[in-house]
């Protein structure tokens, strides 16, 4: 039953719309306030949170991800004020012209309008989502994991008493879906006329269910099979470094590596250099080529499965093919990859530019690790998440990937004739 | 079935993907000259459908829409024509930066991919759609109206046969659907992972359906329930000439006036010439001010009804309201209008700016008659439509809204260390 909550979102929106960056501005900052005068409250949330999901099993690393402390209140108070010091996405003016009959046509950026944002554990992603979309003049419905309710509502009580506060403060701007039913989510992703843009941030069975399941537009992000394409006229010294650094840095990340091709002149060189690198932290998953070249360099490498060429580990756990020529690894990638950061290390001109043209995802690299598929290392300030689709907005999301346009035509008096 | 043309197509577009703009011309070129070749076939297969309609009662106003003639083939090449003239959408690089640690990004345009066309009787659409998505990079897959199957069917091979001719043409790259059934519409609304968009060209009814049951991204188009606001400060005899263009210039497009909003300090002046104006060409349908306003100069006034303000005649019928103020104008636009087209006829600068900006439109405007949302009067070459929706693209389409961006990331070894 959130259709109450959809209008109240939809009405907000509308006001929070007409809103400058003073503001817009000023209410985050109240709503900052806020949250650091509730500090206990949202502790003492949180832990409830924490002892029901413990006494429920849930595992140690997602406990982890739940729990809130002083510091990480800290950290989602360094994030408002981070998003606080954005430029204001709305009302600049993308381009402007005059028609040959002396219409001034500009396109300029509005708001998307309500968003929604169905998400996993961590309580973060509430002060996070909420302030990307207020600042983008974009009402947010915050559905977060039934485990995180007590934390969210707290999280959510205190952001609305801040925006209250405020004297431009919009409270109805935010609300949390907190029924902690599934059916709760289907209602969101059917609420064509009120929700504009849905946006899952999980793990990949919440982003499938959603894009499946939705009849308002989606932002999937995340997933992200994504491989290191070792050329033969690589520096494989360096090849070392970046897959180590793609693969260990944060496994858990969507923009690790998780299969490493290695052209068939480059195996011999690079196999025994990385597995001695990743020895102990790593385990290797090898075709018959690239574990004979390794395997004079260590012990604990098992043989890969077709599975293993479409599984986003996750894990320290890293695939390795060897290919006979550039174009297999790009036709590997083009069938295994999800679209997402894909790498090629060479010395070779003609190899970089052929990478970059045939592989689809959204970021290609040419010498880099793909970890920097990031909103923070592009420099957006701050990161909605990594778009893998096509439509809308593509990898890295800042705050524009919740602006619309709109066409302001100013005449004098101008009527068409053909 | 049409599994096996999904395949198909998104093979021929990662072809069609790499292909510079010569090779895409050339193509175009070839299909241009296979459909003057095929005049013929084309006009014989047109003539099938007109008479199978024509027996089964079809409505003249659509059968002329239906019909082919020798100068509208030349028409239809023409449109190709012009198409080919547009400048390559592709591989045109937005934006480029470095980043603190001297990666090199650029943002780069891409085809959005294979493309799903599903219109209603006109056969040119059938090769415009086929050429904009082509010069895109883009395959697309051509749903047109059962009544039109033979035409179209003559249209898709003729314009496969000239790709076949060209060194470069990708056949492939264009399909029709052409069972006739409407679960085919619904298999396309369906196909996730190969249909990229899904573009509905045509009424209300088939826009709606496509949107409601569409799992693909969709672009809403053309519903316009469009206003004109005339402001007390307003000239007024320029608002009768806009007003009249806007409504009887092409009463059917979705970018006509279907209900003039006047200030009650306006509406003395502006009614008795209005419907003067309008006298024997258009129906009035006003609230009482208005129309005892406008009961001077004329008989044929009708009361206006409640839905009258939430109708698109597409037709010589304009709704007249009088309102108080601006701010009723804009509550009454943002209550019932599409999103479309909205204009404010004033010389006040404050109610201007106000207008523009709380109304919720893709396009606003000042001063002009609201027919020149149009893709070729802004300047845009070839016109896909007018998108009603925010999400992806909003208001006139070039063939932009084909296009999706990579980024792509040049090092020279750089690993990421926070």
């Amino acid at each position: 039953m959130l259709e109450p909550i959809f209008h109240t979102l939809k009405q907000a929106q509308s006001v929070l719309a007409q809103q400058n960056r003073e503001q817009k501005d000023a209410a985050l900052k109240a709503a900052c306030a806020a949250i650091d005068t509730d500090r206990a409250a949202i502790l003492a949330a949180n832990a409830a949170d924490v002892d029901r999901a413990r006494s429920a099993g849930m595992k140690e690393s997602r406990i982890d991800r739940l729990s809130l402390t002083e510091s990480r209140i800290d950290g989602i108070i360094e994030g408002v004020d981070a998003i606080i010091r954005l430029e204001d996405p709305i009302g600049s003016v993308k381009a402007g012209w005059k028609t040959p009959n002396g219409l001034f046509i500009e396109r300029i950026t509005v708001p998307l309008g309500v968003a929604a944002v169905i998400y996993e554990s961590r309580p973060n992603v509430t002060a996070d989502a909420f302030a990307l979309a207020y600042k983008a003049g974009c009402a947010v419905l915050l559905r977060g994991s039934s485990a995180a309710l007590e934390s969210n509502r707290a999280l959510v009580s205190a952001i609305q008493a801040g925006l209250a506060l405020s004297a431009s403060g919009v409270p109805d701007a935010v609300a949390l879906a907190a029924s902690g039913s599934r059916d709760e989510i289907d209602e969101i992703l059917q609420a064509r006329g009120f929700i504009d843009v849905a946006l899952p941030r999980g793990g990949r069975d919440l982003i499938q269910r959603v894009a499946r399941n939705a009849r308002v537009p989606v932002i999937e992000t995340g997933e992200g099979n994504c491989h290191i394409f070792v050329d033969e006229s690589a520096d494989i010294e360096n090849a070392v470094d970046i897959i180590e650094n793609a693969k260990i840095q944060k496994p858990g990340a969507c923009n690790a590596v998780e299969t490493a091709l290695v052209h068939k002149n480059a195996v011999c060189a690079l196999m025994p250099l990385l597995a001695e690198r990743l020895a102990g932290k790593v385990e290797l998953r090898c075709d018959e080529r690239a574990k004979n070249a390794a395997s004079t360099a260590s012990g604990a490498i098992k043989d890969a499965a077709e599975d293993d060429w479409a599984t986003e580990f996750l894990d320290y756990v890293l695939a390795v093919k060897t290919v006979d020529t550039l174009d297999e690894a790009i036709a590997h990638i083009n069938r295994y990859g999800t679209r997402h950061s894909e790498a090629i290390l060479t010395n070779d001109l003609k190899a970089a530019e052929r990478f970059c043209q045939h592989v689809d995802a959204a970021c290609v690299y040419v010498n880099a690790s793909i970890r920097f598929t990031d909103g923070g290392e592009f420099g957006f300030g701050a990161e909605l998440g990594i778009s893998t689709q096509k439509f809308h907005v593509r990898g890295p999301m800042g705050i524009d990937a919740l602006t619309a346009i709109k066409y302001r035509i100013t005449g004098d008096g101008q009527i068409r004739l053909g």
